[in-house]
C-alpha cells in the first residue's frame, strides 16, 4: 500500500511490555501511517514509558517517528503504576538500545489538537493507556470530536470482571475522571475492554518458539514477555493494546454494540468500571463484546513473524 | 381491612409539599400499619421536615405515629435544599397547628434499624427524600436487605431529563453518595423516577375545586399547594411522593424494567444522575418506566376525598 | 473514688490490639465509669472489632459494659483495615472467651446521641477509631458540641509524618470525610496525633517480662502483643490508643497547642492528612504536641500492673 | 527601560473585567516584555475569554503579542462562570475591535512550557484566572518548577472571608484541584489573595473622572467598569488581577508571610478554601497578608492614565 493510502495514526500508549507490542504490530501491518506516538503516565512513569516508546521505535527501525511526551500523572489522582505486571522497567527488563532521535518537543495534547487540526477529519486515535492525554486534548479543543476521524480505546471491562479491581480494568481505573470525561464527549470510540482482550492471547508455546527469532520484532515480542513468563509464571500472555491497533486495521475483527459508556468516578470502591448505558443525549460508541479470536491470531502472528513467516 | 392484615409501612420523608400528601394518601389507603415516619433533611431543612411531619400527622389525626428524626445533612456534600419550590416552610406556607405528641427519641436510622430487626421481612419501606437515613441504616446494619420486606424509593431519572440539573432528579442530586450505596446494596427496591412521577399531576381545576373541601385531607392538600399554583403558578402539580405510596399499596399501577441501577458520583456535573445498567453481580431492582395515571388518579382522588367522596 | 465521682465515659474503638489495651486502660485507672463502648469498621471489619470487644470487656470482668456496634464502613470510601498490623483476627491472634453479654441492640451513633442526651455536658468521648461513628452522631444531633463535655480523639499527624501514607495517620486516613466533619464541628476535641503516640512505647524487654504475670490485664497485654513482637518482629510497641485514654484521666499529660484542624479530603494522594489551620471561624481545639513520655508510662505500667504491683 | 532589561512575563487570564485591566497594567508599567497572555475558562467560558483578550490587546495596540488559548473546562468540575459579575460578553458589555491578528496555534499549557524550557529561570507567570492551565503545564513538565523565574498568582483568601461560597475566591473555587495541585508543587509562588485585592479598589468618582479620558487604556478602564457601577450599582470596585501584575513589577508592593498553602478539594462545602498550613515537607511560598495600597493606587493611576497623566 502506498504512503499517501495509508490510515493516518496517533497512538497514545504508556509503555509498557503489550503497548511495546502493539507499536510492533502498528508499524508491520502495513496499513498506517503513523504520523506519532503520544506517551503518558500508567504501567510505570512517564520518563520510563516515554524512553521505553522511543526505544521500542528505534529497535523497530522508527526512530523518526515523532514521540510526543504527555502527562506524567492522572487528572487529579495519585498516580498508581502496574509495575508488578510490567517489570520495573516496563519493558519486562528488556533494554533496547536508546534512540538516536532527538527528543521530541511538543507535549502530547499538543500534537494531539495539532495533528488533528491540521488534518480534520483524517487521523485515527488509538489509546492503548490511561486516558489523560485525551482528556486534557479535549478540554483544549471541544471541536476535537469533530476533527478526529476514529479513536479506539483499549479500556474498560464491560461484561466481564476488571484486572485492576473486581470492577475496573486498569486504564479506566489509572484515571477514571479522564475516561469519563472521553466517554461522555462526542468522540467517535471504539471501546476494546477485557471483554475481548481476554480472548486473545500468546500462547507459552508460542512464545518459546520464539527463542530462534531473528526478526526485530519478533525479538522484541520474545524478549518483552520474559518477566510474563518466567518470572511471573503466566500460561497465556493477554494481547490488550495489539487487539486495539489490529481493529484499528481492520474493525471487523470485533462484534460491537452501540451504547452509551459510563466510567464511574468518585471516592467508592468501584472508581474505573465501566458501564454499558442506554440514556438519551449519552453519545453512543460502538463496545465491543465479541471478537473473532483466530483471525486476530492470524493476523498478529503473520504480521510480527511469528510463525516464521518474515513480517 | 383489619389491622394486623395491613403491609407494616415506614415511610421516610423530607416533607416537602408532596411528602405531606403522601402521608396524607399512606394514611388513608387503609392498606398500611404506618409503624413509623423517619424524616430527613433536603426540600427544607431538618428542623422543619420534621416539624412539618409531626404537623401534618397531627393535622390528619395520626399524631400518635412515632416520627424519628434523622439525619440533618447528607453523606458528604452541603445541604442543598428546594426552598423555592417547596416555600421556605417546605409546606407552602401553610402552617398546620403543633402536634400534641411528645417528641420521639430514637433516630432515623436506628428506627429503621430496629424495625427491620423485630419484624424480619416484614416491614415495607417508601423512602422519598435523599437516601441518606436509608444508606446509614445499611452502614450500621449490613443485613438490612434480608431483613427489609421490600423498598420503594421515589428518586431517579433513567430515561427522561433530571429535574434539578439536566441529569438528576432532586433526591439524588442532594445525596448522590447515599443513592449509590443504596442502589448498589441488595435491598429489593423499587425505583419511582420522574419517568413515570411526571405522568401523576394534580390538575389547577382539580385543586380549584377543593376551595370547599371540608375533610383535613383533602384541605391539607388545597392548603399546602397554594404556593405552587398561586406564587410559582404552575398548571400541573407532580405527584411524585404520593405515587411511591400508592406503588407500595398496589404494585400494578407501573411497569417496570428489572435492571440494576448506578448513581453517578463525584466531581463532574452528573452527579445524581441514575443510569439503567446491566452488569454481572450488580443487584437488579424494579424500575418503573410505564404508570397507569388513569388508575393512580382515581385511587388518589377518592382516597383523598378529592371528588367529593370522603376519604 | 466513688463511681459517682468518676467521669462518665464513651469510648469508640476498632479494636484492634492498642484499643484492646486502652480499654484496659480504661477500666482500670479507676477514674472512669465507662458507660459504654462503641465500635467501629476499621483495623479489621466491623464484626471482629465488635467480637473483640467484648471478650475484652469480659475478660476484664466488665462484661456488662454495654458494646454498641457502629458504622460497618466509612461514608463513602471503601473500607481499607490494618489486618496486617492487628492480625487476621485484630487481637494478634489472641482469642479470649466469649462474652456471656447478650447483644446490646442499639447501633453506636444512637448510644452516642442517647447518652449525650440524657446527660448533657458530662459525658466524655474517647476516639480511638476511624471517625465514622462520630460523624453520624453529628449528622443526627447537630447538638452534639453542646451536650458532650468534652472529645479525645487519637487520629491524625500534625508535625510529623503518617503511618497509612507519608501524609496520613491510619484513623484519618480510613475515614478522611468523617474525620473533616468532626474536625470542623464545634465538638470541644483534644487530638492526639502520632506526633505524641510515638513516643509513648512499650518496649520488648517489658513485653518479655509480662511471660509470668497474672494479672487479667497485664495477661491481656501480654498476649495481644505477640503478634507484634514475634511476627511483626517490632522492639517497641507504640501506645497510640491508651495515650488517648490516660489523656481524658489526666489533660496534664500533653502538651497542646489551640488550633483549627483540617482533614484533608478528595482524591489526591494526601487524603487524610492533619492540617493545623488557624482562620478566622474554624473552630478552634487542642492538638498534643508533646507528652511526658515517662509520666505516662509510670501511670501505666502501675495501672496494668505490668511492674509487679498488681493493676 | 530597554526591552532587553525587561522582565520576560507570561500572563494567564480569564478576561473578565479586572483582567482586562492588569492587561493594560502589564502593558503600560514598561517594565514587562509581555511574551504571551496565554486565557482560560473562568469569568466567563473560553471563547469568550480569548476573545476578549485578543480585543483587549488589539485595543492597546498590542495586537501582535500572542494570545495561547487554553483549558475550556476545569480539571474535573463542571465550569461555574462569574458572568453576573463581569458581564455577559466578560467585559461588562464593552466590545474592542476585533483583533486584526491571526489565531495563535499553540495551546496555553504547551505555550507555558515551551517558554519555560527556552528561557529557563527566566519567565515570570501572573496567573489571574482558575489556576486549570498552570496545573496541566505541571503535569505535563514536572521540572517546571526549576525552569519558571517566579510566579504571582490571584487567588484564595487566607485570613478574609471568600467571595464565591464564604470560604473560597472564585479563582480557587472554580477549579480547587488545580489550586491544590499548583500549591502542592515546588514553584515559587507569591499568592495574592483577597485579603490584599480588597484593600485596592477604583472609587466611583474616579471612574466618573474617567469620562473624559481619550488614552486608550484609560478610555478601557471607563468602559469595562460601566457594568460594574452602573448595572450592579457598585461603589468601590476591587483591581485583584492589577494588583498581582504590579507586585510582579514590584513585589514591595504587598508584605508576604512565608507559609505552606493548601486549597480545599472534595464533595464539601469549603472546596476552595486556601489554608496557611506549616507542615514539614509542604513547600513554602509567599501569601500577602498586607499591602501598601496607596503606594499601588498612585502606581496604577499614573501607569493607566487614570490621574490626568499619559500613561
Ligand atoms: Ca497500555
Ligand atoms: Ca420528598
Ligand atoms: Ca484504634
Ligand atoms: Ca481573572
Amino acid at each position: 500500500m502506498s504512503t499517501s493510502a495509508r490510515i493516518p495514526l496517533l497512538l497514545d500508549v504508556d509503555t509498557g511490555v503489550d503497548d511495546a507490542i502493539a507499536i510492533a504490530l502498528a508499524l508491520r501491518l502495513g496499513v498506517f501511517d503513523l504520523v506519532g506516538v503520544t506517551t503518558v503516565a500508567g504501567n510505570v512513569e512517564l520518563e520510563r514509558t516515554t524512553e521505553n516508546t522511543r526505544r521500542v521505535l528505534a529497535w523497530l527501525g522508527a526512530a523518526d517517528v515523532p514521540v510526543a511526551r504527555g502527562m506524567s500523572r492522572p487528572l487529579v489522582r495519585p498516580l498508581r503504576t502496574a509495575a508488578a505486571f510490567h517489570g520495573e522497567n516496563g519493558l519486562g527488563g528488556f533494554e533496547p538500545p536508546p534512540s538516536p532521535a532527538a527528543t521530541y518537543p511538543e507535549t502530547a495534547p499538543e500534537f494531539m489538537v495539532r495533528t488533528a487540526r491540521e488534518r480534520p477529519g483524517e487521523v485515527t486515535f488509538v489509546c492503548v493507556g490511561p486516558l489523560t492525554n485525551l482528556a486534557v486534548a479535549l478540554g483544549l479543543e471541544p471541536d476535537l470530536p469533530r476533527l478526529v476521524r476514529r479513536v479506539v480505546i483499549m479500556g474498560g471491562a464491560y461484561t466481564v470482571p476488571g484486572n485492576s479491581t473486581p470492577a475496573a480494568e486498569f486504564n479506566m481505573y489509572a484515571d477514571p475522571e479522564a475516561g469519563d470525561l472521553v466517554a461522555r464527549s462526542g468522540l467517535p470510540i471504539t471501546f476494546i475492554g477485557l471483554d475481548v482482550t481476554h480472548q486473545v492471547v500468546l500462547r507459552r508455546d508460542e512464545w518459546e518458539a520464539l527463542e530462534v527469532a531473528s526478526d526485530p520484532a519478533a525479538r522484541l515480542v520474545r524478549e518483552v514477555c520474559v518477566h510474563s513468563f518466567v518470572v511471573r509464571g503466566i500460561e497465556r500472555f493477554h494481547l490488550h493494546d495489539p487487539l486495539a491497533v489490529a481493529v484499528a486495521a481492520r474493525p471487523g475483527l470485533v462484534d460491537v454494540r452501540e451504547s452509551g459508556v459510563e466510567v464511574v468516578t468518585g471516592l467508592g470502591e468501584r472508581a474505573g468500571e465501566t458501564l454499558l448505558v442506554d440514556r438519551p443525549g449519552l453519545p453512543r460508541h460502538a463496545v465491543a463484546l465479541g471478537v473473532d479470536a483466530d483471525a486476530f491470531g492470524a493476523l498478529f502472528r503473520s504480521t510480527l513473524g511469528l510463525d516464521g513467516t518474515p513480517g
